[in-house]
């Protein structure tokens, strides 16, 4: 039997890299005050059609619906803003007296797709969402945030995008310019293109079916639509970005594939050899309407998301080794029913002690366990032995010098601490 | 919108609780050697027939079961043992030389049962599961590391229970003792238990309606059915256990409600006063025959699943605070745009230090920002004004002593480093 198509399983020398990531990604969040939310696994399947929107390729294509029994539409989250917002609202978070409300998750997501390198059907999201802000300078902060996960890790070849979306005004007179521009040539277009030109037109020029149609080039862009408030948002932003040393670069072209932005977006890319061609490694923005819209009072938002998978993936395509110690500090080796009952007793106040043990289960002989331990790289290998337990003394050999020394079992929690601090 | 029933947001102020708890069990995983895995949320509905077992009442009644788009009966899990089992075949962990396979899992679980307190419907279990040796001092050392992960963070009202199943034969002889024993009262039995009288009698010992019934407790003992290499394995088990000075008490009665398990089943209880009766905290045991039953070689296994859910509400009934650092290192204050600009720029390398830094994004008065920088317990606030501005500099005070300084931005993080580390 396998696993599920799309998903994967994650093994031991697979998981201690994702420990380290996700524990450098907690500690970032925490040096920029954001707190865990965890939401569940499923939602009401309506929130992702509100949440998300009733046009995207997630809501119409990709999500993993079903009926409960107790007869409930439920859906596995495909991504985690929306569970985020419904949280804030559900628990009136905006009513805490210190805001922004700054917050972070760690979760699987899941989006039937085709899978693919870096496209699985359940993945994992590391995101960000500072709820009550509307000042430039949180849009700065969040895009720095996701700029420091990466490099605190090691990364280098990266680009930053950024574009305005504007707001509500801005974003209305752009659509219909993008209506009047795309309009004659309608039956040049996709289906689906064919029908976001009334729907959402915007989601156009993220069409990958269409993207070399002559017209793409000469749509019109949102930043000759920007109103000046928009305009001097998106220019805060910057000067922000700028004063903070973050290099980036506009790009008039970013349009978020979700119907909430507005304002700022961004997209963190690998440019990285391995790759092929630039990848996405994580993206986000504003979306000031998405709190009201899931019944909550007017709150301004901005938030990212990034795969860890892809994290992952920019790490092996820059050949970058995280710091992982893969050794064990003892090994205890005993001989016999009583050296074993010694045995355990030892290995337990060790382990009490932080100090990471092991031994053998398989009634292997001396010669063999001596075998696993180097295998273990164990730093120390602790002998009992018959002359040990009538002395109760235990023999301690450090595997990295071969010098050894026989003490007295009292005296071996203590040892084996110090030798290990000495280090 | 809400979550759906039976599952909950985990809030800032919790979360921390789980970070910590959870770090506390990956702590004590590692000091015994056991390495993570993570397997998919969902697997295919079969594993969980073919691995929990039919006649449960998980695999008949409280499964999330649905189809994907590509037809396949898929399963949310409700319990980790089979997909830890089915990885471990699927990927020929048995082939590797250090044996046994030792693994960790800690994630959400879900079951579609009546939620009531500690019981959700998405509920959290850290588990281990120890593959490939049928050594007594294994059984000893997986209760030994459920044992210390509660004790470790404090708790003392616990009671470990256990029991041997025995192994094949000795489970057929009582069956057949159990069949006898029940058969004449089985018009008296509840429906559920007629059926469990053929498929399998062990389960009528577990029921609920009938735990009244007089030929309960006459009803004859797994323990007097051990055949004598059953009877040595779990004196052996003991043996270990009091080595390792772990009090316990026998129950002839405590039968696991999964099918697979032989010889060693156990479970540890809290009796704290605050839940009223004594509550099962985690169980666990021996399963000899499952990797064979998933397709994989005879390989013997134990392993045990303990609810966080329940850990925290345990810590809460005997009133045990976990040690959360709740505050935060520096809160910057800046007046104006200039200001503001050098404050992000200030903020940005303290935080690239490892220290936790916040600031105002609400366009609020100084004194309003001191009260936040007061609320989020920061120890110290940075001001920076027109007079800083102008002189490059940074005015720091410590809101403990109420002393304050006004230093060069250059020494700011230094500063600040040296101050948080003298503290």
């Amino acid at each position: 039997m396998k696993a599920p198509r799309g998903t994967q399983d994650l093994l031991p020398g697979v998981t201690e890299k994702w420990q380290f990531v996700e524990e450098k990604l907690m500690e970032i969040s925490r040096n920029y005050n954001y707190k865990e939310i965890r939401t569940p696994i499923f939602e009401h399947t309506e929130l992702f059609q509100r949440g998300v929107g009733d046009t995207t390729d997630i809501v119409q294509k990709e999500m993993y619906t079903f009926v409960d029994k107790g007869d409930r539409s439920l859906t596995l989250r495909p991504e985690g803003t929306a569970s985020v917002v419904r949280s804030f609202v559900e628990h009136k978070l905006f009513g805490s007296p210190t805001q922004p409300t700054k917050l972070f998750y760690i979760g699987p997501m899941f989006r039937y797709e085709r899978p693919q390198q870096g496209r699985m059907r359940q993945f994992v999201q590391f995101g960000v969402e500072a709820l009550g802000s509307a000042d430039p300078a949180i849009d700065a902060e969040v895009i720095g945030l996701a700029m420091e996960a990466y490099q605190s890790l090691g990364l280098k070849s990266l680009k930053l995008v950024i574009n305005s979306l504007g707001d509500q005004t801005s974003r209305e007179s752009h659509r219909q310019a993008l209506v009047d521009h795309f309009s004659p040539y309608k039956d040049e277009l996709c289906v689906d293109c064919q029908s976001r030109l009334t729907k959402n037109p915007l989601r156009i020029l993220d069409c990958k079916k269409d993207r070399d149609h002559p017209a793409m080039n000469t749509a019109p862009s949102i930043l000759e639509y920007l109103n000046e408030e928009s305009e001097k948002y998106f220019i805060q932003v910057q000067k922000y970005l700028e004063s903070m040393n973050i290099p980036y670069t506009v790009d008039k072209n970013l349009v978020r594939g979700l119907d909430y932005y507005n304002h700022t977006a961004f997209e963190i890319m690998s440019d990285a050899e391995g790759f092929g061609a630039i990848t996405t490694l994580s993206g986000g923005g504003r979306y000031n309407g998405l709190v009201q819209d899931l019944g909550g009072p007017e709150t301004p938002g901005i938030g990212f998301a990034m795969s860890i998978e892809r994290l992952l993936m920019a790490l092996e395509k820059e050949n970058i080794q995280l710091p992982i110690k893969e050794n064990l500090d003892c090994f205890v080796i005993a001989m016999g029913e009583e050296e074993n009952l010694l045995a355990v007793k030892m290995i337990k106040k060790l382990r009490e002690q932080g100090i990471q043990v092991d031994k053998d289960y398989q009634m292997k002989k001396m010669k063999a366990q001596f075998k696993v331990a180097d295998r273990l790289n164990s730093k120390f290998v602790l002998v009992i032995g018959e002359t040990e337990l009538e002395n109760n003394q235990i023999t301690i050999k450090n595997m990295n010098t071969g010098d050894q020394v026989t003490i007295d079992t009292e005296q071996t929690v203590d040892y084996i601490k110090q030798a290990i601090q000495g280090e």
